[in-house]
């Protein structure tokens, strides 16, 4: 069986090699990168800016490393977008939001130091939404420009999916990388929270906010994630599990739990019948899926998730009051409708109230943790379907914000094509087990992709 | 029994009432305050700068609301300084650092936007060691010029001892708010890892930093931290246990353990007398006071902490990584020495060591709940001694690294004098206990002060 394979994407981990051998260079595959940006971007548009002399002199530096033999990092020469809430010392951060225009911090934010130690090549930043949960920006879905990119990390995944760059950073509160990720045919990962470093990152909310990395293949994100947490790390949290220039050894998985949700209900017949082909292929590598039809006890777990999925609107409503609040005063309308109602939504929010979501989001965890005990992953869609048509809106948030929620981590692997548009099978493990769960995921991706 | 009183410094809290009657009001306070300021600041040197004007109009509008009998909170009209690593929307944030001259982060930092949102008037920027760990800044002690205010929260402490301002902001990452509090004749408030919020203050270690409160009483201080918790809270953290007002209801503690550690071969003579006089106070009051003399199992705990103790170096010079790494690379050797010595430090240690930093920490946290669990709160020195002459060092970090390192909450509560000089009691307690140890430490101050 040959699944979906997106035919736009650049890889970088795959010409590693040949920049050693010095068949390549980090100089020459920039420039390819450039070509592609600069024919795709007048209608892509996802980048807020870019800084391509600065990239380019990056990129020699790079070339002349790999001649010496002496590559920084596995991310040595990697050019990279930024979202543009992830603050940069040379560009400006701008948030989408005309109150941030011009706006430059000054420093880097950790992920961004980590990964220039490492040798890699920042472009330029890419659009978010603004504040990355509030309206949209210019950019249009890779594969179709009728079409949402998803959000908020719209330019990062519409820049990897359209083959601009092999890696981006985004960030994910609700499902803001692994959505435009699958949208655009490109691999999306959200780690544990706190496992990658938000350091210098614009915030929404500290329960809910996770760095997160979109990227051409498993490789590259992994490559990229690893770089991070190596060269800054997250305080409080040791190394990523399993990090290195490779995503982990394949693992084959012997049980995988399907989660359906009530998001299932968003599924149109073309979209469940493409993730039926997937769980058919699967058993027939002798996989076990199991699901809420042959399980009563994850019938039970998908109806306390459900029951609790909205808590996370009001978690982020309430930790959103800083700085967003301060920003409604002192900006008005400038600041867009949605942020302006989380603001709204978090006076109705009483403290023994926050307390309570606080409690309830730790018990659900548990209640999850013992439920995947005898599996190796959860699955599920990485959005209810392939990117809607029109700009406003980037899609359902219902199956990311599972994973947000509990802040477990999360991979898309863009396994699926519906109508000739890219779609992702979710790949979802509980905290800390980032490193175990590349490594079934990284099997899925070279058995099934 | 009557122990020392700072005769400079000046309450908020007490005025409220008069200023709800009439008798008084924000304004007039705050002329008083700027009076004091402007006679000591050629001295004590405070202050970075400073937005009177900006001030002088908070205060009116503060003082209309208690005319119209509409306070905002028990802080509104309260004059605050603003420890200058800690953003602030109208003034600049320069961390004593010439790679910040003149930054602006645009934007309240949470705690000082929780402080506007109940009336409070932001003053100024109070002076901070290179960005919270480096060299001084000009401050001197506000009851001796020729020694140290203590660091890094210098301006703070400073200010609120000599009676500028009843509260300011600080931070401690190592002993930062409760040493310079010490030393300065003010109350210090350093909270549980994570309970008041640190959203836009400039980072040096996740693991270590605490926002910090210093005031002129017990209620000064316990009513910013809960408008601060109030208004905007902690991400994951429920609001500050007692939050209120006033410092919670006295609460007589029945049992105190003594904690010497290795701290006490720096205390001099009179600094042992001094503290001998209080623990016999205690007894006096029919309190008990353990110690190591008398447990061996405090003697074991000590021994462990005393080993454990300089861990904390090293997560710090881990976690520094970001941003100071950066800031080197870029600035040099305008970044100082002692910033630099831990950026290389950062370079020895492995992830593998970090990890273990991070599990023995974990135990050693653990090993405190269990010894405290007998004991309504840990008692020792907020500085080996009073301030010491100099300005170069802002005194010995060993009494105050413990709690820093554990995440626990820690008052200075200003009971001892020695040689005219100002000194604290330190009143430990276990993390998430803040509000009954704000209620013993409520009865230490009204019944030893």
């Amino acid at each position: 069986m040959r699944r979906w394979h997106n035919p736009q994407a650049v890889s970088f981990a795959a010409l590693r090699q040949r920049f050693r051998e010095g068949s390549d260079t980090p100089r020459d595959f920039l420039e390819r990168c450039i070509a592609t940006l600069q024919s795709r971007e007048p209608i892509v548009r996802a980048w807020v800016c870019l800084d391509l002399e600065a990239a380019r002199r990056a990129a020699d530096a790079s070339t002349a490393r790999y001649r010496a033999g002496r590559p920084l990092s596995p991310v040595d020469g990697c050019p990279i977008g930024v979202k543009d809430i992830i603050g940069t010392a040379d560009l400006p951060t701008q948030m989408n939001s005309p109150a941030f225009a011009g706006w430059h911090g000054g420093y880097d934010a950790a992920p961004v130091h980590a990964l220039r130690t490492g040798g890699a090549v920042i472009v330029g930043k890419t659009v978010t939404t603004e504040f990355a949960v509030g309206y949209s920006g210019p950019t249009t879905n890779a594969f179709d420009p009728q079409r949402t990119p998803g959000g908020s990390s719209s330019g990062s995944a519409a820049a990897v999916g359209s083959g601009m760059v092999p890696v981006a950073l985004g960030t994910q509160t609700q499902g803001s990388t692994i959505r435009p990720a699958a949208y655009n045919g490109a691999v999306g990962y959200k780690p544990t929270l706190g496992q990658l470093p938000l350091g210098g990152v614009h915030p929404l909310s500290a329960t809910l906010d996770h760095l997160g990395v979109i990227g051409a293949t498993l490789d590259d994100v992994w490559a990229v994630a690893s770089q991070t947490s190596l060269a800054v790390g997250s305080p409080g949290h040791a190394v990523l599990p399993g990090a290195g220039a490779w995503a982990p050894t394949p693992v084959k998985p012997r049980r995988l739990i399907h989660l359906h949700t009530r998001g299932w209900a968003e599924v149109d017949a073309d979209t469940a019948a493409e993730f039926a082909s997937v769980r058919a292929a699967l058993r027939e590598h002798g996989v076990q899926v199991v699901d809420r039809a042959t399980d009563p006890r994850i019938d039970a777990l998908e109806r306390d998730l459900d029951d609790w999925l909205d808590d996370g609107l009001d978690i982020l409503a309430y930790e959103m009051r800083w700085p967003y609040e301060a920003y409604v005063q002192r900006h008005g309308e400038v600041i867009g409708e949605r942020i302006r109602g989380f603001v709204e939504r978090a006076r109705t929010i009483t403290p023994d109230r926050y307390a309570g979501l606080l409690s309830r989001r730790e018990a659900m965890r548990q209640a999850v943790r013992e439920a995947a005990a005898g599996a190796d992953a959860l699955i599920t869609l990485s959005a209810s379907g392939v990117a809607p048509p029109g700009h406003a809106h980037t899609g359902s948030r219902t199956f990311l914000a599972y994973w947000s929620g509990l802040g477990f981590p999360t991979f898309s692997l863009p396994l699926l094509s519906v109508g000739g548009l890219p779609l992702g099978v979710q790949w979802m493990g509980v905290d800390g087990q980032d490193g175990a769960l590349a490594a079934t995921a990284n099997w899925a991706m070279r058995t099934l992709a």
